[in-house]
Order: structure tokens, then C-alpha cells, then sequence
């Protein structure tokens, strides 16, 4: 690849030769691993090169610049080459440790990019197409930052590298529809175009024209040679000035530089042994040291990055001189405002003395009414069904071309692209992304509801139509497994409220967790108030909603709508002289986050345990024990209004009375 | 709309006024029903009447005729335009009746489509974007099957009805570059281009060129206008004439035919109040009484059914002289072969004798190689992950356009759109889908897999790579909330074998098992053979794998992988004198569906009780109690060799001896 290598290192290294810099560091850790890929990182050297060197807004010395650009590696197989870039450009997060340590226990360099674990990672990826979708996310946070704080306070590029798996994936049509139609200009996506995937070539399982594809949901497109550095500079050059994002397919060779193996469709992965790796050093003419890069190109590297990070010096200035510095800093940092939360526990305050019987999505959309107005980083949204999840508050305006400080994205009809573009927003920085569907279809956005736990980031899914109480629409639109399957999942808060307070709670502890995100889960159907006291309950998980009048002998453990269910079982049997008492519980994460005592005080000692939730049972025993009794759905649901399906069902006043007798 | 209704009633009615039919038929339903959608039936009513009465083959007499034209509504909000469709052209799965109870309980017109609900509904529908991708499986089989049994035995087409939605989801990118890559030129779909979506008209959230964008992919297009049923037919007889797939932009005006509400947006759903369906009615000259159709409309809708159905007695000549009539009635009945596991029996029995290790994705690999040679309705794949889902088969061939009779598929990298296919495979008959990804990328599958156990089908699907063991890969790759996720859903057979005899005997309980998808989750990693003996234990569910050397005073139960760790803890244990028996629980659901008295049995009563599994705890409290110990995951994994990551979570043998002996 290049034989100038000896005369560069007195001289200033070429261009092509810092892209080897890259590939050798990629495929030694990989070999040293004897797992990940090379093939990406060598074959997108080139490219990645002149972007670091050339284009790219960073600061090694300050990765949480607010206005760097941002780059995100949705190809995330490929992270030795986001580790080489840190490493070489001097990112402090990256030791040559590191990348001997590529892929090992406690290193910075995990076999995919993690948000988080590595200054200078701006995204966890790995399940293809989400990179590029979370990236949407992040363009959106900097046009509507950029609107709301003026003076080009925010106004930087997302980069995006991404494969022929992300280009693939479904999300990334959700994402390239939402992002033409919002026209991100400053979103610029390169296609690592080799067509190469794991099974072989490309188009044994692809035969599409991907810039027609990108064209046709509004993108400018172009090609090219993505091993020749002018024409490289030359595409991103133009990529800055277009009016609507972009996307460049870069022609590769995959394993560029491995000699023998460049182009081979196998060397995709680790496949390079000690004579490949042998070969491809002669290749490019590398004679250093494994695991070690001469002076001069380390300088040259850190020196192009000192260059890039000119800009930091005066946005530092700008941002000092700024009218809204304090504020732009809080919502950088994830604070919230001061007094928040004031009008929001005034509504608490009268909730409890009016006790309004609600739906517990209008529930939400009240909560909603007094946050958003108090707290500017909030965004809405919903994927079209604003009307449903009550997601919209008054006053809001739509985020749109026109008007990007608008607060409420019409995602369109991509719970997925939505979900990812939340994630964007929130690792971001400066928005505090909320957005509604249907509970059931948190299937298609369940990927990046993962994405966003792994990480570690605040994202409100307002989930609304939570159980067969849909009714009519039928077993297609009733979540009865939804519920377990989110509350197995690692750091996210799945909260289920009862009533007008416990939403209410519920939106205030989701707020206050700027490391998890939360599911709102609400119900169509209108129930009775059910809490009557006591401040701020829901943040303990679960606690008692309703005493026994003396020592109780049943305990009903409910969540949501199924709460009054319990509350009415539980007037009956005290009316029958069995002393009950009744749990809600919003929260099962918040409440095994509680102490043991107070789990065991909740969790109590009755002879019977009852557990009463229109969904499945799976998870209920650790409330009621193997032997406790649940009342619930065993099966999908079905099509009929819905208090014919909760007596259908079985999931009545008078079922819990019956079976809690029966095991007395 | 037609004021020639009066003349119609004597004469032959016009198509308007056939089509006026399933307008009015819509409209009222779901003002009766005060719930549902009445604008696209309506709206779609003239390009569904040209299709129904001149183009789809179709038998109302035997709705399960194999070589049917398939219809799938994508739009399954829309239901009462298939409803209409039904009734009017003599399906007696849909009465008057059942029209007029629409959505109601046990009516066979519940609010989305459900297939083995009513004869005549292909598909399930109403998560949007899926009937489309399913619809590509339906083709994929068609072309499969038609070259499987030649003599064009199976010939026909498969039509679609897609809104905006459908288009917007991502997973209708996944399913056109499929049956784009795979040239499916008898799928035809019509796009219901009305520019309405729930939020508003559809450019809020969507700017894209669909026909541009479909022709990227491969597909032939057209738009039309779809109130014209002269230029219809046109375009419908244009579209059976393509070499590829084809989409048929129909420009419509939602709730067409509803005088001051047509092309309203807000008519979407149920939002015609009395007033307007009389206007509507006036608009369309209509007088009959409510629910009722006159009888020359009724039966110019069964004339034209009758000449759609005319084509199958000869094909039931044609079928009755096939060399193969009877294979390929038992493969369209999802009937086994004859001695379908001889093959599979003797390759357990010779396990059973050697003992093999293996890693259980190994396993499953082996006991495909000793099914698929003789399972011709199999049809294996992967999401681009063959080599490690061991899913191919010495001796398989691929599907593509040269073969369709090959009988593996690179499905690309579309997880979603995989196994939408593969219900579409299922649905069609004739063939067994399976195929593979990792198990963590299942959540990108989901809603198909979901759509699958409600519809009640046989689809196979392999998911490797089912824990940390995983490794290197890092979190984003290691399932741990999977099994949890995936237990709790209805209809779904969750498989994780331990070793290579589990495997084997899973696959012929998932095989078995003709009205429920299967997950085989297996693992990347080699395990020690567990099984020592016992004939086809796994069918049970769960099963006493060690039994304790005296009376147990400690039972640990565990799944796949960790049943060797279980085992060797209990080894440990025995020689410590704690009599130990470990319990082995590859298909919970299997064991949930097991008597009372061999539940009772296997879970036993012993004082102390480990559960190991190398994901989180969701769940099993059912066997271990609520005061049980868990040994297994409390958050996501991470990054590092498997052996290291399994030490520093702590699911180790020791870790089980040791809390087992602290328990007692």
C-alpha cells in the first residue's frame, strides 16, 4: 500500500500511511484477541482518516465538548477502529493497554463500542442499524438545541459509518424516512460499501440500489473510492453543504492492506493468522514493533486532532459570553430546572382531595400538562397516535423544518426509529426525550429500549393501552406478556400507575432517574382513584395501598387498573369479616431497590397471597410465593369491549373474593 | 357516488355499486360497533371489488383450496373490508350476523383479522407493516412449492393491501428487499396511497418517494387511480404480467363514498355520527335498510365468485393425477413423513452411548443433519449468521431465483423480516420454516414471533449465542433477559437444551408441535454431555436429571448450559454427604402443560432450593419458592473471554455449593 513508510518517519507521514496506522493496530488486537473484525476498520481506514484529520469537531483533551460533532460507529463490529482513532488521536480513554487489551475483562476497548466505558464513544452499537437510527436522534437534539439557545451556541455534524447489516435492518428505513422528512442536513451517513457480509457477498441476500433507496426518502447521495484521500476530502467537502442529509457510499475493499486476504469476503472477521498478519505488515511496509506506533505518525496524528479541536477555544468564549450559559449547561448536565416539579405536586396535593376517577394515560397527559411547561428539555412525541397516548400538552408545537425549537416530533408510524432517535437525543445532551405508542408495539421498539438500559440513559416511553382493557381492537393490540418481559430487563423502571397520583409519582421518579430509562405503562380504560394518602409512595415500588382493619389474613397484590380490582376485593372480604390488606405496586425495579425490611414489610406474612394484574403471571411469585394465587391472563386476549373481557377473563372483584375464600 | 342504485336492483349492478356494498357494510359495522375503521374499507372498496370479482382465484365454498390466490389485509385495521369481502361473496365463515357484531365477543369478526378465527383470513393482522412481510413468505412458499411438486400443482398469486403505515414500519423495508432480492413476481401489492395516517395527513411524518423507493428494491410500480375501475383492472392485469415483485400505488380518497366526510382525515376510525351515515347513504344512493343487501347485489358478488373459483376443479383434476398427491396433501396438512425421526432416534441413542460434548448450537446443527434429509417440507436459513446458527445442512441448496427449490435462505441481515417470512411460510403451508440469528437479536423478531404463537403455527427458531457465554462480543450480544422475555409469552415453546440429547429430543417436540412456534436457544459455548439416560425426557418440560444418593436436601435446577454446572455442583455437594438432585428444564411450558402430581414430583420438597441459569431470575420463584436461592445474572453482561465472564458473575459450581451450604 505505501512504500514511502521509511521516509516517513523523519518526514511527515502521508495520509495513507496514517490510515495504516489504524489498520495495524486493528488487526493486531484482533489477532491478539483471536476475536472481532478487522475487516471493517482496514477497509474504512482510509475514510475514517480523512474525516479525524480533516472534518471531524473534536477535542481529545475535553470528549464532552457540547459541541463536538458527533460520530458514531453503527457498524459497531468494527470498534478497533473507534479504539485506534481514540488511541492515536490522544484520547486518554484508549492506552496501548487498552488495545492489547481488546475484547479482555475490565479494559476500555469491549468487542463492541459501549457508551459509558469509554471517553469518546458517543454510542453503544452492535445490533446493526441502530447506530444510524440513534444518530437520527442526535441530529434532532442539534438542530432543536441550536433553535432554542441561538447564536449557533449549537451547530455541529453527526457522522455516521455504517454497514451493509445497518443498511439492512429495518430501523434504518424508519430512520432514513424520519430523517429526510426532517431534512438533517447536518447528518452525513458513510456506507462502508464492500459488499461483503458474514455469509459471503452482499447480494446473495441484497440486490437493492441503496442510493436510489436514500434518494428516494430524501437524501442527497453520491459515490465514492473510499481508499482515494482527495476524492474522499472532496465528498465530505460537498457532504457539509448540502441542504438535506447525506449519504456517501464509499467504495471498499474489505481488509484493505492485508495484502493476500484484501477484498477476501472471509477476512470479514478474525481470520488472519500469523502469516497473514505477516504478509499484511509487508504489505503496507509496517516494520515497527507490534503494538507500537512510530513517533512521527503518533504526532502527526495528535497534531491533525490539535487541529481539530481549534474551534473548542472560542465556543468556550461564545458559551461564557452566552445569555443562557447557566441554563444551556443544566440541560447539557441532565439537571433539571429548579422547582420542576412545583406544579406538579400542587396537582399531586388536589389529586388526593378531589380523588378523580381517570384513565391512567389521561392520568399521564395531566402529569404531562404540568411538567413540560416547567421543564424546556422536555420533547415529546408519539409514533401517530398523539390523540391515544395523550402525549401532546397544549402549547406545544410541532418540531418541524420550520421549526425545529418545536417540542413534539410526529414520529410517523417507526416505534423503533422512534425509540432509537430517543436514545440520540438523550445521549445528546440537552434534551429530555418523551414520546408515546401503544404498550403492545413496544415489540418493534424493544431493541432500543435495550440499547437505551445497556447505556444508561433517561428516555420516557409512554406506553398507553396497556391490557386487554384495549377492548375491541383485540388480542393484536392487548399486551398480556409485555409487562414480564420489560420487568426482566437489566436498569429500566417499568412503571405501571393506578390512578391520577400514582401517574403522577410515577412521571416524577422517571425524571429524577437520569441513568434508567422508563416505561410509562397506562391504561385506555377509566378507573376509580385508588391512593387516598401519603406522599410520594410510588417511588418506594410498592407499598400498602389499603390496610387490614385487624391482623390481616389476605394480602392482594395488584398493579395499574387491577388495582381497584383489589381495593373492591378487598371491601368485600373485610365485609365478610376477612381482614385484608392490598399492595400496589408501580414499580417492581424501585422496589427492589428498597431495603430488606421494608420489602419484607410489604411483601408481609398473611396465610394467603393473592396477585391480581391483567397480564401473565410469570414473575408474580416473588410477591406471593409458588403457592400464592394469581388471577390474570393465562392466554392472549380477544376482541370485545373490554369489561366483557375482564369477566370473560376472569379478572374480577368477585374471582379474587372467591379464591381468597376458597384458600382460607 | 351512483345514482343508478335504483336500476341495479332489477339489473346487474354496477361494480360501484358492488363496491358500494362493502362501503355501507363497513360504515354501519363499525357505527355499530362504535368502534373500528371505516375509512379505508371504504376507501379501498373499488380496488378490493375489481380484485375480488376479476382477478383473485379464491373458492368461498373451500377457503383451504391449496392453490388459492393468498389475500392479506396489511391494513388489518381495515378488517371490515375483508369482513365485507367474505360475506358478500359467500364465505360462511362471516354471517350477517357476524357483521352486525362486529368486535364483539366470540363474533367471528373480532377488530383486526385473525386468522384460524375465520375461515377465509390468511393472516393475522394489525401490527402494521407484518401482513406485508408476511405475505413474502406466503410468495417464497408459493415459488418453492411450485417448484418442489412441478406441473405449476401450485401456481398462484399473493395480493396485499398496505397503508402508510405499513410502509412507514421498518420491517416493510426488510420484507420488499427480500422479495426484491428474491424476484417474487406473483406478489402484488396495492398500497392504499390516501395520505392519511391517525396524527393527520400522512406528510407530517412522511415525505418519501414510495414508488422510487420500491423500485429501488426491485419491484416493478404504477399508481392508479383507485376509484376508477377501468384503469384497476388495468393495472391489476399490468401487474400479473411483471418478472418482478409489484407495488401499485392506488391513489384513494379515505372513506370514499361518505358525502361530506370523504377525504376527511379525522374519518379514519369511528367518527361517523348518525347524521353522517345518512348523508353517506344519500351520497351513495343507497336505501336498502341497515345490514341488509339487496339481493342482485348479493348475488352479482356471488356470480363473480363463482367465476374466481371456477379454476379449481381442474386443478383438483390436476391434483388427483399428480404423481405425488399424496405427499403433497400431507405436507399441506403439516403432517410429518412417515419415519420423519428414525434418523433423529438412532443419532439420540448413540449420544446417549457416547456421550458427546458439544456446544448445544452444535447440537442442534447435528440433529438437523439427521433431520432435513428427511423432512423435505423443511426450509432452513439464516439472518446472515450461518455458520454460527449451524443451520445449514450438507447437501441443502440455496433459494434464490435461479432454485427455487433450494431449501436454504440468506434472508440478509433482517431478523424481522425473517421470521415474518417465516410465517408466512407456515401460513401457506406445505412447508416447516426454520431459521437463525443470535438469541439476543430475537428482540429485533419479536412482534413476528408474537404474531406466530397467537396465530398458533409451527415456525422454528434458532437462536444462538444464549448468554454470557456469548463472550467477547460484549453485552450488546449476550441475552439475559431473553428466556424471562420469551417464557412469559402465550403459545410459545421456549427450548434450551443442555447438551446434545436435549437438543435432538427438542427438535422433534418442536417439529411435534404444529400449532406453536419453538425457540431453540442455544449456546456458542461447548458443554459436557448431561443426559444419561431415559427416553425423550425433554417432552416433559423438565425432568429429575441427577436424583440425590439418599433422601435430597437440596434440589437445583437449571437450563441448558448451566445443567453441567448444576450437575457438577451436585457432585460436590454428594461428596460433601449433602444428598443433592438436579433437576433439568429445557421447555418450561412443556412442564406447565404436565399433570399436577409430576409437577409436584419433579419441583420435590426438599428444604433447600438453587436455581441456575445464566440469566436473570425472572420467573423462577415457580420452582425454587420466593425464599429459593438464584445463581445467574442481576444486570447485563460484559466484554471478556466466556470463562471469565462466567467466574466474575459468579455462576460457577462453587458458588452453588457454597450458597447451598449456607442455606442449610
Amino acid at each position: 500500500m505505501s512504500s514511502d513508510i521509511l521516509s516517513t518517519l523523519t518526514a511527515k507521514p502521508s495520509p495513507t500511511v496514517m490510515a495504516d496506522a489504524v489498520r495495524v493496530l486493528s488487526m493486531e488486537a484482533v489477532h491478539r484477541a483471536k476475536s472481532g473484525h478487522q475487516g471493517m476498520p482496514m477497509g474504512m481506514a482510509d475514510v475514517a482518516t480523512v474525516l479525524w484529520t480533516k472534518f471531524l469537531k473534536y477535542d481529545p483533551k475535553a470528549p464532552d465538548w457540547a459541541d463536538r460533532d458527533r460520530f458514531v460507529l453503527s457498524a459497531g463490529h468494527g470498534s478497533m477502529l473507534i479504539y485506534s482513532l481514540l488511541h492515536l488521536t490522544g484520547f486518554k480513554s484508549v492506552s496501548m493497554d487498552d488495545i492489547k487489551n481488546f475484547r479482555q475483562w475490565g479494559s476500555a476497548t469491549p468487542g463492541h463500542p459501549e457508551y459509558g466505558h469509554t471517553a469518546g464513544i458517543e454510542c453503544t452499537t452492535g445490533p446493526l442499524g441502530q447506530g444510524l437510527a440513534t444518530a437520527v436522534g442526535m441530529a434532532m437534539a442539534e438542530r432543536h438545541l441550536n433553535a432554542r439557545f441561538g447564536d449557533d451556541l449549537v451547530d455541529h455534524k453527526t457522522w455516521v459509518i455504517a454497514g451493509d447489516g445497518c443498511l439492512m435492518e429495518g430501523v434504518s428505513h424508519e430512520a432514513i424516512s424520519l430523517a429526510g422528512r426532517l431534512k438533517l442536513n447536518k447528518l452525513i451517513v458513510l456506507w462502508d460499501d464492500n459488499n461483503v457480509t458474514i455469509d459471503g457477498v452482499a447480494t446473495i441476500a441484497e440486490t437493492g440500489d441503496q442510493l436510489a433507496r436514500f434518494k428516494a426518502a430524501g437524501w442527497a447521495v453520491k459515490a465514492v473510492d473510499g481508499h482515494d484521500h482527495g476524492k474522499i476530502a472532496a465528498a465530505l467537502r460537498w457532504a457539509t453543504q448540502q441542504s438535506k442529509p447525506v449519504m456517501i457510499a464509499c467504495k471498499t475493499k474489505i481488509s484493505k492492506g492485508a495484502g493476500p486476504k484484501e477484498g477476501d469476503p472471509h477476512s470479514h472477521g478474525y481470520t488472519l493468522f500469523d502469516s497473514d498478519i505477516e504478509l499484511a505488515r509487508k504489505a503496507m511496509g509496517w516494520e515497527a514493533e507490534s503494538f507500537t506506533v512510530p513517533s512521527p505518525i503518533k504526532k502527526a496524528w495528535e497534531a491533525a486532532a490539535r487541529r481539530q479541536a481549534r474551534p473548542h477555544k472560542d465556543w468556550d468564549a461564545k458559551l461564557k459570553s452566552h445569555a443562557h450559559a447557566a441554563d444551556f449547561k443544566r440541560a447539557m448536565n441532565g439537571e433539571l430546572p429548579a422547582n420542576a416539579f412545583d406544579a406538579l405536586d400542587a396537582h399531586i396535593a388536589q389529586a388526593l382531595e378531589i380523588k378523580p376517577a381517570d384513565a391512567t394515560r389521561s392520568a399521564s397527559g395531566a402529569a404531562l400538562a404540568q411538567l413540560v411547561p416547567h421543564i424546556d428539555d422536555m420533547v415529546g412525541g408519539s409514533a401517530d397516535l398523539t390523540g391515544s397516548n395523550n402525549t401532546f400538552v397544549k402549547g406545544m408545537t410541532a418540531y418541524d423544518t420550520e421549526n425545529y425549537g418545536g417540542r413534539y416530533v410526529h414520529y410517523g408510524v417507526r416505534e423503533f426509529g422512534m425509540s432509537a432517535a430517543m436514545n440520540g437525543m438523550a445521549l445528546h445532551g440537552g434534551v429530555i426525550p418523551y414520546s408515546g405508542t401503544f404498550f403492545v408495539f413496544s415489540d418493534y421498539s424493544r431493541p432500543a429500549i435495550r440499547l437505551g438500559a445497556l447505556m444508561g440513559i433517561r428516555t420516557i416511553n409512554v406506553l398507553t393501552h396497556d391490557s386487554i382493557g384495549v377492548g375491541e381492537d383485540g388480542p393484536t393490540h392487548q399486551p398480556v406478556e409485555h409487562l414480564a418481559s420489560f420487568r426482566a430487563m437489566p436498569n429500566l423502571l417499568v412503571f405501571r400507575p393506578a390512578d391520577v397520583v400514582e401517574a403522577a409519582e410515577c412521571w416524577k421518579a422517571a425524571l429524577k432517574s437520569t441513568t434508567t430509562p422508563s416505561l410509562m405503562v397506562l391504561s385506555r380504560q377509566k378507573v376509580p382513584a385508588a391512593r387516598e394518602s401519603g406522599d410520594n409512595l410510588s417511588a418506594k415500588g410498592a407499598y400498602e395501598i389499603r390496610s387490614a382493619s385487624s391482623e390481616a389474613k389476605v394480602s392482594i397484590f395488584a398493579s395499574g387498573t387491577e388495582v381497584s380490582v383489589a381495593i373492591a376485593a378487598q371491601k368485600e372480604l373485610e365485609a365478610q369479616g376477612v381482614a385484608t390488606r392490598v399492595v400496589s405496586t408501580p414499580c417492581w425495579e424501585l422496589f427492589d431497590a428498597q431495603d430488606a425490611a421494608y420489602k419484607a414489610s410489604v411483601i408481609g406474612t398473611t396465610p394467603v397471597n393473592v396477585a391480581v394484574e391483567a397480564a401473565v403471571s410469570l414473575g408474580w411469585e416473588k410477591f406471593i410465593g409458588k403457592d400464592g394465587i394469581f388471577v390474570g391472563m393465562t392466554s392472549f386476549g380477544a376482541s370485545a369491549p373490554q369489561d366483557v373481557l375482564y369477566k370473560q377473563f376472569g379478572i374480577t372483584k368477585e374471582a379474587v373474593v372467591e379464591k381468597a375464600l376458597a384458600a382460607l
